[in-house]
């Protein structure tokens, strides 16, 4: 089946005493628009940071109800196509992001987008690079903000999770609960600013209930690598968890020894941080997919 | 001029005190013959790390006294080619490394680098990517273990430090006293299982002395990107110091205020990991060449 929702239809926290908006079933497809993560409040460059409504920002839409989905199944989300506005914000400010410290104020800028590219100045056009910035699922108990990134996806601002890709979710209650949002046409890994280029648009997924692994945090696979990702208040602690939880799944698919998964993921894998700013950090941990194919990691 | 020096002429850390072996001139290349990591005491599987002579690990070829450079300068060094021994090792164990918490003892493992590739085991073998781990200057004072990354450079173990590219480094003594080794066959982002495929080597540098700009700490530009490198006890303050290394070069050069460039690097620039296991970890801050030069960046 394919579904709609409209961005109406948002939450900002993750959260079990969230009421679904729509119930599907394993397979089923849905196209979710999504509001940009000021919640549209900032359309033009009158529009000012200091007089936005700041309980509005890092709305997700949904959640969604997967049928037959319980505590321990991993959730794919399989990220078929993203659509994105003709228009996006640039934001940063005092204390915000890694530069924070040498500013006064906050400021905004909207950029237009336009035949693929993003126009920064008159200087410099990137090319888009649609990814979701917020997808999650609901935690076992309490509410997190959608602001925040976690072991139940949430604020996780990772490049990879963009078109094309699947994303692994632990799954913590019945339902899953899952939701997603703030959308980016272009940022760069760490999102150094505190944003990257923030638009509204839609999103279409499909989704599969997996019963055969088990996952402690999120996974990413795109048509290249596959990535564990971790979130602390620190990033050495974060990369920690990420390269461990890459060895539990070597270690549950595979008969390689510790130290043979150590020295492969020194050569041939790569520590790579997403974010920086949300305030949790996180970093994903990334392998080629032959690698993990070499060895019979298939799931 | 081009000079060749051997890896008999080799120190194991930085300082003003190490007598140069070679001295030269601005726009002279120099061959530098390179032991491995171990200064080439692990030959073969009979070779174990236990029974090895830990005071003679990270040795760098030099150092070179480069004529007519002082402090305040800047040394650009050139890698114009990069040639490795047909064998690496592999290493990890107990407190090495994001796994060493999973192991006993200490392992180690030579492999065969043949065709362009290493071969690992019977199930991967990956393409040969040679990079220097150890490259760098004298401190203005004291004396800095080749094993640990700095201002100064160092086992700075940044994979973008390969053939073609350009280092910058800060000098802080007259001659810079220069010296490099430590060269990986391949190695990940991170190097989480503590080494890369350590090979010994040799390296062709060319050397420019640059009086037009300052820096604090190393900077690496290759074909691709030019990115500015930070290494502290935590990842969390090398990614600060590495993002604002780089504003301070685009202040420098540019017109852009501060927000204009927090907002540009959060959606052009990537924080990424070098390596995180040195003990001191080290972070770059990478932008695309293009957006440099769009802003008239060129040293």
């Amino acid at each position: 089946m394919h579904y709609k929702i409209s961005s109406e239809n948002h939450i900002f926290s993750f959260t079990k005493d969230n009421k679904p908006v729509l119930f599907v079933k394993d397979g089923d497809e849905v196209e979710i628009e999504t509001l940009d993560c000021f919640s549209n409040q900032i359309k033009s460059n009158n529009d000012r940071l200091e007089s936005m409504d700041w309980n509005k920002v890092n709305p997700a839409t949904g959640p969604i109800y997967v049928e037959g989905t319980k505590e321990g199944d991993v959730l794919e989300v399989t990220i078929k196509k993203i659509e994105i506005a003709n228009k996006g914000v640039v934001a940063t400010g005092k204390d915000l992001g890694v530069l924070g410290d040498l500013m006064e104020g906050l400021y905004s800028k909207v950029v237009d987008i336009k035949d693929g590219k993003v126009i920064f100045d008159e200087k410099v056009s990137l090319p888009i690079k649609p990814m979701i910035g917020v997808i999650g699922v609901s935690p076992k108990e309490g509410n997190i903000n959608c602001g925040t990134p976690g072991s139940h996806g949430g604020n996780m601002d990772t490049i990879l999770i963009g078109e094309g890709a699947k994303l692994y979710l632990p799954v913590f209650v019945e339902g899953a609960l899952f939701a997603l949002g703030d959308l980016h046409a272009a940022m760069g890994d760490g999102e150094v600013g505190v944003s990257g280029v923030e638009v509204a648009g839609s999103v279409t997924v499909e989704f599969r209930v997996l019963k055969n692994f088990k996952l402690s945090n999120p996974m990413v696979k795109t048509k290249d690598v596959t990535a564990t990702i971790a979130s602390d208040e620190s990033l050495d602690k974060a990369v920690k968890i990420s390269v461990h939880d890459m060895a539990k799944l070597f270690q549950s698919f595979t008969k390689l020894s510790i130290e043979e998964i150590a020295t492969l993921f020194s050569i041939a894998g790569n520590v790579q941080i997403s974010q920086v700013v949300d305030p949790l950090k996180t970093v994903r941990f990334s392998l080629p997919n032959w690698v993990l194919e070499s060895y019979g990691i298939v799931f």
